[in-house]
């Protein structure tokens, strides 16, 4: 908390936040002696929050309802400032209501030396660069609380602009963190000691500021005491919430010339304003070497590239020096909010083994959401498949994005891409980005970490010290990702005492510690969500067989029952039946048929059975990943180098140590130095080799799984083919059915009607005596022709005697 | 940590830990000069771990290595006791090498004065009492905690009968804590000050101990001074464990007379000696009022109600004053190892709405497995139904437990009952039991809560206050859950300040909340695993719908392809043919069964359609159980009450507060009140409220489910029925089909035989024509018989003319 006299212009040089809060300690004997108070409000002169030029800040209680509030309490040096400026915040804060902006309760006057006294509300927890001086912050705040302090610092920012008030002073140690009723944050802008009104067109001359957040226009005149004679505009605000997202996001100023930026303020002012329009940072590696601009987030940074692409265009264009690139803070909050409204969708990619963070707008359609998907993972929309917590999820494209079910990191939606069967197969490896952090062990406290894709970016380019330089070493299937070579750099102690050094050297190795954590948990996550996502696939796979298996046993039923019993063999010299034979050559496709689905059939069992043993692979696997205790190792290592940490915080304030205390302190080093040398080797032995490991037998296995579901699905359609075929056969056979009936009884009723039934010599006789009859016939009249001829010889005999006289 | 001279056979009276471990505060200005050391060891005078009538013990550190350690330096008192006594802790400690038992590294001399230290391990932990101290333990505990406690303290126990050591004085305040290298807990017996060699069946008659733990007829004489010449065995070890369990277990001491175990020492002596068979636990409520005897442990315990059914008998063997029916150490290391030696499942009831842990040997058969749960859930094993990771799960009762899958609380197997579709629907609802904690609101500071079993065992009859009285409500279908009506009586501040009482109630209150909050998270837990189980048996039943539907429209295309297109009608006059007529009624009743089929797969795609709303629902509940907030609420409440109790804490140990402390301390109530006022709002409101109504509708869903399964089962049968009608009436017609075929074939095969192929007038007549020419052919004959008729007429008519003269 910082406060400038405005008659002076100055800039408060100190990064530091004034004195941290002190801890509760045990009751000194003077306690009583050192009470403050006001009408209302009480307060000890230890319980200081903060400390600056003109005030200081106490944490009080209101002496009727014990409410905890922070009284600013002015000094001496303060009554020295014109009193239009004195009265400044007291009325920029009455302006103001808003939760994102500290709210002012009473103005009132100590008891004894009635000095001015601004009662505000308290927040419990310190400041967001408190919040980024903690060693777990090292590398910036997780994506969630970072989102937080996005949401409230536009929120508190448009409160401003909305009441024309500009704040001059934006810095994470002017943003204050108190815990909501919920656990959650709430994060709201102080200071307003260096804030005036200003409308949107309107400038002013004086500086304020905090120098690493300050616009390069002030930085020139303040820091540099450039006789320019620029008047600034509300744009000031804008570049310090850059400045502040940065820091935010990466645990890093954006602007360090080497020696970092109070060391060479001239390169300092280079570097913001020589900044090509896009990066978001630069930095100077070696002294005097060149500048170098970088246009993505740290790879150590802990927000999801999902969040990274939103928020990255927003800082290159408020970080931007040129008035006219420079988004006005309309442009600003529309695309905050853009962000802000969005709604974030945890994708697994299983090819890939890698969780994505969609962030999607809750009425856009599934469409957009897939193509989000898309531009992340490379898997084209119309082969994305998802399962989630254990089934087949269809997500149909024409429909809103509310349709997507509730995910978490921890149980996200599982991306399966259906397109790996095909000779693209290769692309499939590439994309499965199985590369993965290396870490190699330098000196005990010294490791190295090589990334090359694949997982939740923590670690990149760790802390800008040239160590870590990048080496392209791959290129991906469809896009080229360049292997960034970082250093997890643990800074070594000197074996010399020196309590700030050493305060230092253990944070550094803390915060690497913590990242180390982060990303052993995420290594184990990937594991467990590798196993489980493949284990619900193959649970799909073994229900397709199921189904598949059913059918096709129905269908033989069916089949069977069709068969007959007998075969029609033609029999010889009898003419043939042309529906006969086609219903014989039916009957025998027919059986062919069932042999295939027969076969089908053994096959999905085989199939099944295959499926079996993988599944119960992966819950061995399981099992080895829940027996997993890096996890709880590393805690444990960073628990009691915490408590060292601790210590050596406690240490530096005082001036020096005795000889036991020193000798305390050395073996205190020694000892933390142990501890981080077990936890990289924890880190590397235990988790990351058996998580690499496991990416080798996952990319196995998903190749399995592939052709096990392009096998299944050949065989699905065989059984289909056989189906419909023995569908059109049956249809073919009925159909004979109905002709043999028709012949049948075709023949009948002619034969009824031929034989007349009473006339006929043999009322109904059979063909076979018929043509007995007409044999016989045949003989009778071969019999009677014969005796007719002998006849007729006997009368010629006759004739040729003389003729006798008539009778 | 106590110590007491043998000489005096004096008993520890002190139940507090000797001096809670100092914070490490800031640097006191004299802080060198407080500096003691031997040769090895250094340690300060302010980190001061406990003290005793002959010694105290620091914590150390190693000068070169910096390892820390605990040194017990005696005092000039214990030089008075003699010789044997002073060497015996020595002696006993280097004959013992257990991870479970402090180590002893070396016995050094300070010094400037020369006294005896010994260096020992030092466990950074505390102590067991100094966990059960903390109001997150009031009520005993965590059940994974538990078990660590009792491995450790058995495992230490059985070194030391191994070895022929008797402790003499064992209490959670004897047992430190170390955390190992994985974070897990290492408890380790301490304070051999008391032990001595003692063979299994030798005696001894010097008295040790606390008077809480110790064995009744040591308390005879040591505390009540009686004198009574019995000599005391290794037994009394045993009785102590047993206390130190149960203490360990639920927060409290078994033995309880009104007004605490020190007011009233001659009902303690009357508990514990009158102590039915069986009983645990013996507890006086009213001033001379009657003992009250408990066969369990109370409701407020957090252990799950498999581990309580394998732990109180044997407390209840160990805690026994009749040396005939208690225990010996053989049996009770067979017992406990049995215990530790079982593994543990986690059973979420879908029809209960509850988790059990089912303990059971990894060697055991799944059906041991399934009666165990059966004991738990009163769903008999052959309903037994498993769904895990949201797919059914057939558990073989041949096999091995070992194939069960790992299951956490968070992730357990999902218990669905095959039997509620029975008429025995009742007994479903009635194990559902769905009555719950009812939290009644009596003062901003008294709650009370009512339960009826369905919920883990978080809160039974809290604080035996003599308000919470067991009233019977309800029975359900198995067995009588008694109700219990218990108190979450949590204390009020009386308004004055004492220092001492505030704290203590504070604590009390604490101890409450962190209750409620485990209550809260089970209530959470047990909502989405409602959610989540009702989701994957929807899910499991879509997965049945489709396979029906398949199957049904299989059987419908196979069935349409059999249908034929013609109908057989007799034409009137022609002989009816027998096989025709019964085509056309197989033909009509595979029409009949189509169009059952099509009924069926109409009806399985409307269930389809209620299925997916019910999981839309499910969905939706999800997502609202996500965004619950509650538990944070409380967390919140309590985060800021333990500030207040921690100030608290440190205040107790001052003489007295100044005025403007006395106000904030006065405030500092005030705020308490009013925080657990709304912890309980939020827990009652909010949580309590919200589950209820999750409940009844659970239970509504459960029953839709239910039905929809039973229905499903009814269509599948019709379905199959159907088929199995259809293959059969398909057969039929494939007969017929032979029939005809066969009957066709005869026909022609006669026909080419009847007329010879060549001789025959018309090769190949058709039996129309052969009729024509037979009448053609009788026609000539008639002619020809005339014309013979004719002709035999002249001949006749010639003879009669006389004979010619010869030629």
């Amino acid at each position: 908390m910082t406060t400038s006299p405005e008659s002076s212009g100055g800039v408060t040089q100190s990064h530091k936040p004034a004195c941290p809060t002190a801890e509760m300690g045990r009751w000194p004997a003077s306690w009583e002696q050192e009470m403050q108070s006001t009408v209302n409000y009480l307060w000890h002169t230890d319980d200081l929050l903060g400390q600056g030029a003109t005030a200081s800040v106490y944490k009080a209680r209101n002496k009727k309802s014990g409410e905890l509030v922070a009284v600013k309490v002015f000094n001496t040096a303060s009554y020295l400032r014109p009193r239009e400026v004195q009265v400044r915040e007291f009325e920029v804060l009455r302006k103001l209501n808003h939760q994102n902006i500290i709210k002012l309760f009473a103005v009132e006057e100590t008891g004894g030396s009635r000095q001015k006294v601004l009662v505000m509300e308290y927040c419990s927890s310190g400041s967001l660069l408190s919040a980024l001086e903690s060693p777990e912050n090292a590398f910036g705040l997780p994506e969630d609380e970072f989102l937080v302090v996005l949401r409230c610092v536009v929120a508190g920012m448009n409160h401003l602009r909305e009441n024309g008030i500009v704040h001059r002073d934006i810095k994470p140690g002017n943003i204050m963190r108190l815990v909501g009723e919920e656990g959650q944050s709430i994060y709201k802008l102080t200071d307003f000691g260096a804030a005036r009104e200003l409308d949107d067109d309107e400038k002013f001359v004086s500086v304020y500021g905090t120098e690493e957040y300050l616009h390069p226009d002030m930085y020139e005149r303040a820091v540099l005491r450039k006789p320019q004679q620029k008047a600034f505009g509300v744009a000031v605000d804008l570049w310090s919430i850059g400045v502040t997202l940065y820091h935010a996001a990466t645990g890093s100023l954006p602007f360090v010339p080497f020696g970092g930026p109070r060391r060479n303020k001239e390169i300092m002012y280079r570097i913001t304003t020589e900044k090509p329009t896009g990066a978001i940072a630069g930095t100077q590696r070696l002294e005097n070497g060149p500048l170098e601009w970088s246009y993505t987030l740290p790879i150590t940074c802990q927000l999801s590239m999902g969040l990274q692409s939103q928020l990255v265009p927003i800082l290159a264009n408020i970080l931007e020096v040129e008035q006219a690139k420079c988004w006005g803070f309309d442009q600003f909050f529309a695309e905050t909010s853009d962000i802000l409204q969005r709604v974030v969708v945890h994708v697994f990619s299983l090819p890939q083994a890698v969780v994505h963070h969609v962030y999607i707008h809750a009425h856009n359609t599934i469409a957009i959401f897939l193509e989000a998907v898309y531009k992340q993972t490379n898997v084209a929309p119309q082969h994305q498949e998802y399962l989630f917590e254990g089934h087949l999820c269809v997500l149909e494209p024409s429909l809103s994005a509310q349709h997507i079910a509730h995910t978490t990191a921890s149980s996200p939606l599982t991306l399966f891409s259906m397109v790996c069967e095909t000779p693209k197969g290769l692309a499939f490896r590439d994309r499965c980005r199985r590369q993965i952090w290396v870490l190699i062990l330098h000196t005990p406290l010294k490791c190295h970490v090589t990334r090359a894709g694949g997982l939740p970016n923590l670690l990149r380019s760790v802390q800008r010290s040239g160590k870590g330089t990048p080496v392209e070493t791959g290129r991906c299937g469809f896009n080229v990702v360049s292997t960034v070579r970082a250093a997890l750099d643990i800074p070594k102690f000197f074996p010399k005492v020196d309590l700030q050094a050493d305060y230092n050297t253990a944070k550094g190795v803390l915060g690497a510690g913590y990242q180390a954590l982060r990303l052993a948990q995420a290594l184990l996550t990937g594991q467990e969500l590798m196993l489980r996502g493949l284990h619900w696939f193959v649970e799909s796979l073994q229900a397709t067989c199921r189904r598949t298996l059913e059918v096709t046993r129905m269908a033989l039923l069916f089949l069977s029952s069709s068969l007959g019993t007998e075969r029609f063999s033609n029999v010889a010299g009898v003419p043939e039946i042309q529906e006969l034979k086609r219903a014989a050559e039916l009957r025998s496709k027919l059986r062919t048929l069932a042999e295939v689905l027969s076969r089908c059939s053994h096959n999905i069992t085989e199939t099944k059975m295959t499926l079996s043993n993988l599944s119960s692979e992966l819950m061995k696997n399981r099992d080895q990943v829940h027996a997993d205790r890096s996890i709880q190792q590393i805690q444990c290592c960073l628990d009691k180098m915490y408590l060292i940490y601790k210590q050596f915080k406690k240490s530096r304030m005082r001036p020096g140590l005795g000889y036991n205390e020193e000798q305390i302190h050395k073996l205190d080093k020694v000892n933390f130095s142990h501890l981080a040398k077990r936890l990289l080797q924890v880190f590397q032995e235990e988790r990351v080799q058996k998580y690499q490991a496991s990416l080798v037998t996952h990319g196995k296995r998903m190749r399995v799984v592939h052709e096990t579901r392009n096998h299944l699905r050949l065989v699905g359609c065989s059984v289909a083919a056989c189906n419909t075929e023995a569908q059109g056969a049956q249809e073919s056979l009925s159909k004979i059915l109905d002709w043999l009936s028709h012949q049948l009884l075709q023949d009948r009723t002619k034969e009824a009607q031929a034989s007349p039934p009473t006339t006929a010599p043999y009322p109904s006789p059979a063909l076979k005596d018929l043509v007995l009859h007409m044999q016989e016939l045949c003989k009778e009249m071969k019999v009677l022709a014969s005796d007719l001829q002998d006849n007729n010889r006997v009368i010629e005999g006759l004739s040729r005697v003389p003729s006798a006289p008539d009778i």
